[in-house]
């Protein structure tokens, strides 16, 4: 039952498809979820912007043509692609030591992030290497939100309290936060308090409070999103009012009129090194968090997405904000809810949320500029705290102490080194567990359960065995790592059992056998047969018969393969 | 069926248990035994040396101590520890740029490497590290004993024709060579051909040309063995005569006269941080030659050998090393083949042969200043060459190309770069191949076989379906790196069918389940429930069932777990 899928150049541009079939029904659906959405961007865009260290039209300009591609090449009808608040983070980090030379440095690196990581992405969708992505094991992922939702955090801090803060981890954070605490500007403090106040209340009680007063749950959800639209409406009038309180309140400061316009980034050879580790990560990250919300979102509405061509739309939509002045993309989890929530029926929503957004920084720039900077942080602190999730660590310790360790080693590299030390070093970790744990199998000796055909543990079960015929059982396929474990476990016991004349080895959970093992077989075989030991196969399964039947093991084997265990143990033992 | 084990520090000494039993007869076996290796030992001991770049009395210094204590702290009755081919080219590439310095550093710098790589092997012993060393599979170790033998040989042909060469990889040693070719020496050519002629026809034809002359076949073989002895001997004397002939043909130089005096390696911090991934790799390289040796002749004497204390007894063997003037040392393949063909029986062989060793060192050394260097080559060369093994490329090719390509990268790099290298790019290759095969599972839609209980591939077989009941089986067990992987297969089944009321998941493959895929499966149970879609598990095995019940799957399973397919179809089918 394999998935169908268009062959060629065509599987590539999955809008062909949809086009076909799009109608006015569909247009009014996806509309009205394009300006809820919208509603929900323009915020978020600028605070991400401004998270990554960049000004925050950047989040704008980003959020029109990556958009936009993504309708054409993305598989998902759903994810609502731009700025996100974890890419940001990572952005941030990359790009300080360019911002602090200047900012028209920081704003290359920017760019060249974007580039590189959307050519991963490319590529990487190209060669269908999406399972790379897998290797994030659950406790690293955990580990790393965990992480990032502290740091994102901790890094608005300063502008809610009026002061300049920044660093790439916790330490660096906590340091410059303390070293500008003398600055504390009381008017931003008291806005920070309201904004912050006003947010956790409408997220918490928005939808229900105003469906007691009368609007339909649709209404009422709408309104409740659009707050953070809504604060910075009042914010900006606020600062435009220039009331005397409101002085030393920072600003976004100008935001360019007018659109991005199209420039190739300048290639620096240099930087793009320097950049390049950063950008794989942030293309890894990018695509966790992207391909899961659309495969959620897509089961739940019967649609396939398909993993490799979701590397290419998003690798296509990084690339475009990179020649678009923007900042590394990718699909957003919340943003994508509220898209389907609001109706989202084809990606033509995301087309229209493109078109929204380009109507915004065309006609809203100059105004923008007056928005207080700490509406945006007090936006980024109430998302991201949503993210920060306790219990991961009280469950993952009572679940699995290796998994507990690798997310405590990731929480914490990530929070006291960098983004991408506390990945690697997790995603190191939680391979090297997962392969100690498989080069030391289970291995049983077994006998018969009396009068059945059924085989057990003789440390577990009253069963019988006959001295001469010794029955190994190994729960795990043979590989590299773990044959010569078997191979000693078993030259062990052919030290201590003199008696033993045949030796079964029970295949009934080896679901592979590679070249090394065979090879150790091989060997094994060969010491058995000096020894005048028989030594055979019982319950080989199908595709590890092939295997065999190819190898040199089973030309010299001193013995049979049996179908089941209870035909060899019948065959040979002295029953 | 434990293997029975000595408890508390009585476990790290083995020969308080054989000295027991300790009896005239075993001692005239081993006495014999010790006396043929010795033989053996004394070219082998000073070409190894030479080959390490080190003066050829090292080789003799180690080995003293380090085979008596192995006598008194290893489990095999049978391994002939001393220095090794192998672990010599490895120590010459290390030592080399301290050797260039002075002769007085690159002795420091082989006392440091034994010293390292001692600790190393001790440490692992101690915390039971053991199974690390299978991760070299077994394209891993092919290739690299490939690229040695090659670089071995051709690091011997200088002296062979009377030039001075040198170089860590190929490339350095063959430019070195044609840079010296025109200091081509006449006499000491001719007498590299007549030395190895008169090795290699020995090696071919000694035994049975003997044997046929009417001596018995323990004669014979001593005596065969015994030709590069008799080579040092005749070389030896040659030199020694003054003729005119001789002169210009290199010897080994001045040995001090004694024993060597016990020292304190000098600390040297940046040397030891320099020499730390070299010592590792001889640690690693020396234990895997020892331990597969070892494992062979204990099952063939039907005794057991303790991988684990097998590494405390060659730690302490390069420990001993390293503070009486020596080199690293490891249990070498065709001495213990040797020895326990002359009758070796119990650690005491070593113990004589180390008694030969120093009495050899002590009346010898002054005499053995004249020994020919292109003596010690000629061996060099006749043994390791038969360690090179052609056929294994073109074999492994046609069993497994993942395998070949392992085999390939390590040959490789391993000769045109250096050892270290080559081994860590096999083994992180042959690790990533594992990944991405395990990432990547067979998943199998099944069917019923019909009027049986079995059920089969439906690509493969013509086996009966209901729609409404999909049944997937996963032939790997799941873990992070590939349960995204079923995921995303069922999320596309799911989509595609749009009939599905229940999904059954077929574990009968499934030897385990780790928190990240239990974290998965969760998932995929919520998205299914919210679809109402049953998800149903059948054939579960009882570690993984154990797994099931500390995890939330189980909890909030939107279906139930049947012990076997039929009864699992039998109660949701529409039959």
């Amino acid at each position: 039952m394999k998935v169908a899928q268009h062959q060629g150049w065509q599987r590539h541009i999955p809008a062909l498809q949809w086009v076909k079939n799009y109608s006015a029904n569909l247009a009014v659906s996806d509309l009205t979820a394009a300006m809820i959405v919208t509603l929900m961007l323009v915020p978020q865009a600028l605070a991400y912007a401004m998270l990554a260290g960049l000004p925050a039209h950047v989040g704008l300009y980003a959020s029109l043509l990556p958009l936009a591609l993504y309708a054409v090449f993305g598989t998902s009808s759903t994810l609502a692609v731009g700025p996100v608040a974890v890419a940001a983070l990572m952005t941030a980090s990359a790009v300080q030591p360019y911002a602090q030379m200047s900012m028209a440095m920081g704003l290359q690196a920017a760019l060249v992030l974007a580039l590189v990581s959307g050519l991963f992405l490319l590529l990487a969708g190209l060669f269908r290497l999406g399972f790379l992505a897998n290797f994030l094991s659950h406790p690293v992922i955990a580990g790393f939100i965990a992480a990032a939702s502290l740091l994102i955090a901790t890094s608005q801090l300063g502008t809610l309290m009026g002061i300049s803060s920044g660093g790439g981890n916790m330490r660096d954070l906590l340091s410059s936060l303390l070293a500008h605490l003398p600055q504390l500007h009381t008017a931003s403090i008291v806005l920070s308090v309201l904004t912050l106040l006003t947010l956790l209340l409408a997220r918490r009680f928005g939808t229900t409070a105003l469906t007691k007063l009368g609007c339909s749950r649709f209404v009422a959800q709408t309104l409740t999103r659009s707050v953070p639209a809504i604060l910075v409406v009042i914010g900006t009038l606020c600062m435009q009012s220039g009331a005397e309180w409101f002085e030393g309140v920072k600003t976004v400061g100008d935001i360019p009129a007018g659109l991005p316009e199209f420039a190739m980034p300048v290639i620096d050879l240099a930087m793009m090194k320097a950049l390049a580790l950063p950008a794989l990560m942030i293309a890894i990250v990018g695509y966790v968090e992207s391909i899961s919300v659309a495969q959620k979102l897509g089961m739940q509405r019967r649609e396939r997405v398909d993993p490799d061509q979701e590397l290419v739309a998003l690798g296509v939509a990084n690339l475009s904000a990179s020649v678009t002045a923007g900042m590394p993309v990718a699909g957003g989890v919340s943003r994508s809810v509220v898209n389907v929530d609001a109706g989202a029926q084809t990606p033509a929503a995301g087309l229209f949320t493109a078109v929204g957004m380009l109507l915004a920084t065309y006609f809203l720039a100059g105004w923008l500029g007056h928005l207080p900077r700490l509406i945006l942080s007090a936006t980024i602190i109430v998302a991201v705290l949503s993210l920060f999730d306790i219990q991961v660590f009280t469950r993952t310790w009572q679940e699995n102490k290796g998994d507990f360790g690798t997310l405590v080693v990731t929480f914490l590299t990530t929070l006291f080194v960098n983004v991408e030390w506390g990945i690697s070093a997790g995603v190191l970790l939680s391979i090297g567990l997962h392969l100690y744990k498989t080069s030391r199998p289970h291995i049983a000796v077994v006998g018969q359960v009396p009068g059945t055909e059924h085989f057990r543990n003789i440390d577990r079960h009253a069963v019988e065995v006959c001295p001469e015929v010794i029955t190994v059982r190994v729960d795990e396929s043979l590989y590299f790592a773990n044959a010569h474990y078997l191979e000693q476990h078993i030259q062990a016991l052919v030290a201590e059992n003199k008696e033993m004349k045949h030796l079964i080895l029970m295949c009934s959970a080896v679901n592979d056998i590679d070249g090394s093992a065979m090879v150790v077989l091989e060997g094994l075989n060969t010491q058995l047969a000096e020894l005048g030991i028989g030594f055979h196969l019982s319950e080989v399964k199908g595709p590890v018969m092939d295997h065999l039947k190819q190898s040199a093991l089973l030309k010299h084997l001193n013995g049979k393969v049996f179908l089941t265990q209870f035909k060899a143990y019948q065959a040979l033992a002295c029953l």
